[in-house]
């Protein structure tokens, strides 16, 4: 019991570090960037809210524990903005391996079940992991609106990069969402 | 149903104000205090990390939903550190206006549900609410065990307040883990 304590302590001291890991969006005042560890909390807390808005049924607590996990592999990784310029296959074998070393520090049963949860949000292929990514891509396109576009002139974002890019993933967990967003979207272009 | 989520989207854009308030402890590196967003997202994880070792039965996953809301109400009333000085009448009647508030920009019955979660969960009578209210006291010991001591000098933490403020609230829901923290904290104690 003590060794498997220990290692779930040793799991969780590291998981901190994600507190460090600075993404691409601001906080909504725009105050700063936002971290990986408060950006992990804020989308499980929107999934709990907007559960009801899924395109298909879903098992809310599956999808908050899958967001809960999903960003750690940024430890490692680092994150990797949605309008950023890197290699999707490169990223791909670095978080893989970020997740072999992260959830490796668990017991080895429950390093399983976690590291099988990640891996079905990264597949995206289940009705929770389709809705957990769309979640995942609303909640920086909030951050971005409530700071007159936030760091989409930064990284010239362009309509319909975002429709590419985030729209397409939001619409296909979570159509109302999108089709809620969008208008909002629509006006900010317009505005530039 | 816009409406529903015009007010689902306010709620989800005044609990991004909990990532700047800022806690009694620091990162695990030390490097700066916690915020009670980044906070919130690390106790749920500690929470499914150490589910095992509830000292009674616990629905998990009511368990993280209540560790993902209970901080909200400091964007109101502030952190106030277990080992500071406040008074805890006063503090339950400024919390309890600021969930009114808060809870209070959800759709009715959804701020109906989430307001019992958060006054289950400060009751601390149910199953769920006590091993929740441990693990909430767990992590900040780790975080300063992790830092020499973090923020106990500051406060002027002793032994005994360790166990009379922290040691017994774990233990209510959790005794095996302030088993494995205590020989530790023993030995900061000890070292001093």
């Amino acid at each position: 019991m003590t060794d498997k304590l220990s290692r779930q302590f040793a799991f969780l001291s590291e998981a901190d570090k994600l507190k460090s890991v600075l993404r691409g969006t601001t906080l909504c005042d725009g105050s700063r960037r936002e971290n990986s560890g408060e950006h992990s909390w804020h989308i499980a807390l929107y999934a709990m809210v907007l559960a009801e808005h899924a395109e298909r049924p879903v098992n809310i607590d599956r999808v908050i524990k899958m967001l809960l996990l999903h960003d750690l592999v940024e430890i490692d990784a680092g994150d990797n903005p949605i309008h950023g310029t890197h290699d999707p296959a490169e990223m791909e074998l670095i978080e893989r391996a970020a997740a072999d070393r992260i959830f490796g520090l668990l017991p080895a049963e429950q390093c399983r079940t976690f590291r099988a949860l990640w891996d079905e949000f990264e597949a995206a292929e289940t009705d929770d992991a389709i809705f957990a990514k769309s979640i995942d891509r609303v909640q920086p396109v909030v951050a971005n609106l409530e700071t007159g576009g936030g760091t989409w002139p930064e990284y010239n974002v362009t309509a319909e990069q975002l429709e590419t890019r985030v729209g397409v993933k939001v619409r296909r967990g979570a159509p109302a969402l999108w089709g809620h967003l969008k208008a909002r979207i629509d006006m900010w272009f317009e505005a530039r």
